[in-house]
């Protein structure tokens, strides 16, 4: 049935070029690391973490060279999980990162508890450094950058990533944030009937009401469900993600959904963040432990703009800050998440949950600050 | 400050009468429990379970008279947590319930499955049986009805609960469903400037757009938050309860929100339930375990009427009924759902949620049982 006319050329992998007619196409090229400005990165016993290859190239080096040290550049989610996973393996590990604490995606607050629960299990945390040399030493790697210099027999880079949009924008596809494919919420792009989606394309973002470079698993489904759909004749439109984003480091998980005080600033809104402490459960029944929730809301129209949950990997905080996400998809006020029928019994909640009790501390902050409207 | 003109009369501890004025009242009698029509519920050694006198005096009775065997009639939420409870602590237990399987709020399906947790952990499972009498055998209590004979040391008795209305009907204020006091969304009863609130009061419910009697302690704390922001001046409205309930049974966590196909096809809706399986989170990392959920959706129109959640109670059951309470809060399809941008790490969940898999699930089954439109 090809009546439109579109091709496209593929070479397979003996080498032979051939053309292949479409009706409707769909770019899904994923993402690819940021290399980063290091020398040495190319050094046997470095690794990016990126595919399923990745990791047992890693696994056999260490079988191989029975390294009992690693250090880890970056400290965003993969350098975060390859800390507890080789620790866990029994290896010292350094772990070194830009920001001035890990996980720079929450708020610095969180950040420095995820750094006391990596230093409870031995993980050497060096915060604010820029690391600009790698190089042999014996058998061994030196790590080195400003006042540092970690020698560690496995090397890992997790810079991040960048959307793998080269094919696309060199066939004159138009490119947007971060380079990534620049999409509608059909997930049509600027050619006719070529579609993009996951981590090589844009992301709309249902809270800033603009497209971003967000590329996360859950995501990439989505999209990938809606191209589909429209590719056969449907008529799905993608709507949105909201930021949300979880992560286990040893005993603690970290959570995060809707946007942040900075990124809500720059959105133009008048965000306040307000942080609460409450049991995950009922304190009289066995093994409560404590949760701590950051709301962010607008100050004036009370609208809720964004959450981050910190607190054991048991206590339910992933699907606790999806019930943020759900009330950010229906832009709910911070105070409506107090009626949201939540459930409760005492080993697993509170008649007032503690997502709802946060809720409760953002509005009594609110209105202690907000002078009245004049 | 007394310009209303309104009265009340109480009597003290002492027994002395008063009358104090008000400007506006509060009713928050509670409930009560039904007493069943048994023979002998008021022998020594038969407890209700209502109130935390009534816990203490069971721990006092089972320290004093070491009793080793424990019948418990009820199968309901208080009936399933003692019997975990009493379990826990060394006693043999029998649990006789009137409905085929226990826990009658749930489905069947998933009442089977609690039963098969309770008979796991040694509980000795009795249903569709009716006690009619208990009496005195020896030091022990023997429980009858029907074919049925169980001797034991401590006899709880966990029929449910009614409104404790009778001082508002009493003084001529109106009740409705199932005796509760009749409340508008304000809290507001028949009487002028009285208000009700909690267990002895009409449920606002969301979804069946009508007051039911639903007597849950999350509901209660709303109510109560309504009623006295109303009191004082406010004008907010009781947002409604959904029906999310959750109950803890040994290691089973089980949930639901919203209507069963029963209830839904009596409010005039065509359900359709659908269940399905799914990892709890990603099966590669180590500790995944089955969750079964069942989606209620509305067969022509695709709304979301309601879910039910079976699983293990680390697996953040509870939780996760709360995503299908905030979609039911708000009205979406159960193929909304999928748009929700819910969190994902491969220790917590799945790119798409199982809460997304299991209404993907109901989504081909209602595709592909719904004739299309003529």
């Amino acid at each position: 049935m090809d009546t439109s006319g579109h091709t496209v050329g593929v070479v397979d992998a003996s080498g032979k070029s051939r053309t292949l007619s479409y009706d409707r196409l769909l770019i899904a090229t994923g993402s690819e690391p940021v290399v980063p400005k290091i020398s040495g990165v190319q050094l046997p016993g470095v690794f990016f973490l990126h595919t399923m290859d990745d990791s047992f190239a890693i696994d056999r080096y260490l079988r191989e060279t029975a390294s009992r040290t690693a250090a880890i550049i970056g400290s965003g989610y993969i350098g975060l999980e390859m800390a507890d996973a080789l620790c866990l393996r029994g290896l010292d590990v350094s772990l070194i990162g830009r920001s001035r604490s890990p996980l720079p995606t929450v708020d610095p607050h969180f950040g420095d508890v995820v750094e006391e629960e990596l230093q409870r299990h031995g993980v050497r945390v060096l915060n604010a450094t820029e690391v600009t040399r790698i190089e042999q030493s014996g058998s061994d790697l030196l790590v080195n950058g400003g006042d540092l210099s970690v020698t560690a027999g496995l090397v890992i880079v997790a810079p991040g990533v960048r959307p793998s949009s080269a094919l696309a924008s060199g066939a004159g596809i138009r490119v947007g944030a971060a380079s990534a494919i620049a999409v509608d919420r059909s997930m049509r792009t600027s050619a006719p009937d070529v579609f993009a989606a996951g981590d090589c394309a844009e992301t709309w973002h249902r809270v800033l009401e603009r497209n971003v470079y967000l590329p996360l698993g859950t995501t990439a489904h989505k999209q990938g469900r809606v191209a589909g759909e429209n590719m056969v004749g449907g008529s799905r439109s993608f709507q949105g993600c909201v930021g949300t984003q979880v992560v286990k480091v040893f005993e603690l998980a970290v959570a995060r959904t809707g946007l942040r005080d900075d990124e809500a600033r720059r959105a133009g809104f008048d965000p306040v963040t307000v942080e609460s402490a409450a049991s995950d459960h009922k304190a009289y029944y066995p093994g409560a432990c404590e949760l701590r929730i950051r709301v962010a809301g607008d100050r004036l129209s009370g609208r809720l703009l964004g959450a981050q949950i910190i607190g054991h990997w048991r206590s339910q905080v992933a699907k606790r800050i999806d019930v943020f996400a759900a009330a950010l998809f229906h832009g709910m006020q911070v105070d409506g998440l107090n009626d949201l029928d939540l459930s409760y019994t005492p080993p697993l909640g509170s008649p007032w949950d503690p997502v709802q009790f946060a809720a409760q501390a953002w509005g009594h902050h609110a209105r202690s600050t907000t002078p009245p409207p004049i």
